[in-house]
């Protein structure tokens, strides 16, 4: 039946959330993150023995995210991920690589105001650094970011079986809550600037396209974005189809032309899709 | 011990799930509410015996706020649960009573889009119509609505006992998760302006008010809404105090002047006040 | 329109979790406890004025709870909140009163081992302490009680309007998640074996009585614990009907009798009573 | 830059929650799963075109499910999960893959009942079917399993930098909410006996392991499963490390030898491994 060994593994500190105000001037910045470390490396006799030479410790991870934070700032999530990767692979010559993420959350100022902040809650934003020896490949992207569209939205052409009763719809509400992750291949980006262009892209699109079912819409906006985008390699997308049903309401002697509708929970369906260069 | 007996009751249907589109022009109009309504009256027997002949059922219940929409549309959400609340208190004469609520979530267009929308994800609006009799009792309020100062926020003088450790302090994080709830005397007011105004009141007041206590700000909040609107008898305002820890980077050697904190989750300073006009 | 005061207002920690080990000997116990703290008095001058020189922190409230668990234990929660409840209403004499509850995890051992623990997961018993002035009213309860009957369950003769669509039934599934509080009126209970035997007493009946509807088996449930806990006053039942919709499977040209369902999500109904003794 | 293509990609209904009652005879049976499906294969056309002729709607990927729920039983997830993955690679040829995944809620009966049970809420059951072109694999597991040992753990002699401040420990709590995910090899295994006997082992090894890392913790954990079980190849485990932080109550003149502890939400230390066999 064979030896039994250690496969992959890794490991770290999750969530540590992080709040750094810049306060240089009296016009205060604000940066929220919760800060993911995953490293991977030569970590198998604290597996096998117990012996914890090679850890370094979760809580010293999540020190260290602190500490970088003052000693170079935040930043695009990004940059600062980086810095933190550097740091572990760099500094210790058993990491061999790991996972580096963040979520980054938003804030708008209350009327302009220096100091006052109002949470956003709108999308969040992900990144995250991946290493592998002297690999680094930088992922960017956004999740619960929640669309609809009233109109503009067909479905029909699908096959009809045994277990088919889903009417056909020449208009429909379309809407998703869209989680969307890209990769750069160029070694310097703007972060910020192309995240919010990308951001765009992608609104844009689900608002503009006649869409005949939700995955050509996910096609089309990934592939604006790699047309758009030359520092972007692929995109991928997730989006749930967040069901809304238009309520029958002819036992009541009303009709219904597509404006009382259920917004229902689950199931719902998912659409999953990456867009690619071809080499 | 007394003859064991029914006292208060209530039963309806919670969460109805409802979105509107209006689309009398090209210019699409979406409104997104969940919608709970609680009946009272005479079920005694229901409870006791088992005999429904007077419950109307929470399936009806939720058919009806379906049927009302369409008739009636759905406007500001007060006023649709009024027309929910007198559709059941005088349409049925053993039911005296209840109380009819609402969440309204946010949509915003996407690049002005005629029909295409993105959630906003700030706060969530609440309503509530309560019916006692001829009694009506309309409130409107928000709840996590999540703010944060990043200055201006004392907090010392407070007594120091046997377990007591705080450290006095003259400049903080003051962060908090908002939730109001303010009751209306008038018989008409213009419920969608007066929430924006509100809404506007509040968040002024935390971001320009010099706070030595979350306690302090709440009243100064309450208190600039009473100020400003005379159709609002009270306002009740709970505000968890959402604890940013600056974090001590000592050990590494570095300073940490109002700069980075640590976001806590649990525990969280609870602080709850109603401000109201002397009769 | 009246001066502007300060009504109703009380403040404390929120969800502190306390987990004391008890090692006396080899076999460990366990106890599990989320503990919020709310104090009322003489608190005017900090929300006026923001003057702290009442303001017993928060955080020396969180202290507390660990300190006095220390010196204490914990026992039932009903009484390490009479512990807590009396610390600040005894030994500060503008603290006139307060609420101070908790929720308390159900742990089992592994394979009855004497250190290691399961955590159960089932429902989560619930206390609470309300004082004012020289009052002192407990409370004890459970919540998130998740219970199941696939048939004794009936629901028909209900009235019938316009906007009624639901089909009468002899035979359906009931489902909800009990809320239960119940408030003791003795000075001396045995607040653990009481609880067992509530809890008991309620799924006992939920299981064995032939419902008519999910308002009769609340009663039920609701006149069974009074009827058997002299040292209980009254008892808040809150229950959510879970609905579980048979799969219309006659398009498949398969029945459905009785077997297979969706069990929905929202909406749902919800109702609540409190059944009490005739004083 | 190439051309832009679609690359991977797959759909279906997430979430489809379904409770089947077997009730043969008075003693009924419950089943309580939310299944998910997700199909691959040629999907290209709907994609770049819109062109729905190969969409087997997500609705009828749900209404499948209820069908085949009522025409063969559910029983083992594992095996409800393979009639699926069957029924949609088999009868439509341009799919040739998919991911057929479920959870499965646990129930136990209220004091023997024939017909009413508690929803027992401990660990969540977890089962997979992947599928690509001729090839299954089944995989099961759990989550939401959350075990604690108050001794038997320590954790010292790692490694001690700029950023660590973190004390070494020969006693401490020991917490995890446990995700463990196997495959099997076999091309028969008693699924559910396997899955009651995996989850023993599991418990058994945290339980009765003198823990120096959760890394042994969790790589003990996962060899005792490949040793006793042949017909599984690999076992992936996800372990938070939730600590459990002693409290410091020396300020208040109360030593804590071990017995009042804070437990924390976030951040939290997350350790995962893969334990195989050699081939």
């Amino acid at each position: 039946m064979g030896r039994i060994v250690l496969a992959e593994n890794q490991y770290g500190k999750a969530e540590v959330r992080l709040v750094r105000v810049t306060r240089d001037t009296e016009r205060h910045l604000i940066e929220d993150l919760s800060v993911t470390t995953q490293l991977r490396g030569d970590f198998e006799a604290c597996h096998t023995l117990g012996d914890n030479e090679h850890v370094i410790t979760t809580d010293t991870q999540k020190n260290t995210v602190y500490a970088l934070a003052r000693e170079h700032g935040v930043g695009a999530p990004e940059t600062f991920l980086l810095t933190l990767a550097r740091h572990f692979v760099g500094d210790f010559e058993w990491v061999t690589g790991g996972t580096f993420s963040a979520e980054q959350y938003g804030w708008e100022r209350i009327a302009d105001h220096d100091h006052a902040f109002l949470r956003t809650g709108r999308e969040t934003r992900t990144a995250s650094v991946e290493v592998d020896g002297d690999d680094e490949v930088v992922s960017a992207g956004l999740k619960d970011c929640t669309v609809l569209k009233s109109t503009d939205s067909e479905f029909h052409g699908f096959p009809r079986g045994r277990f088919t009763t889903l009417q056909e719809t020449t208009d429909r509400i379309l809407a998703t809550s869209l989680t969307a992750t890209w990769r750069y291949a160029a070694s310097w980006v703007d972060y910020d600037a192309t995240y919010a262009a990308v951001r765009d892209t992608l609104l844009s699109v689900f608002a503009n396209h006649h869409s005949l079912a939700l995955q050509q819409t996910i096609f089309e906006m990934g592939k604006a974005v790699l047309e758009q985008f030359d520092a972007i390699t692929d995109i991928s997308l997730s989006c749930p189809n967040k069901h809304h049903f238009l309520v029958d309401l002819e036992p009541f002697s009303l009709d219904n032309p597509g404006e009382v509708f259920f917004a229902a929970d689950r199931p719902y369906g998912l659409i999953q899709a990456t867009v690619r260069r071809e080499p």
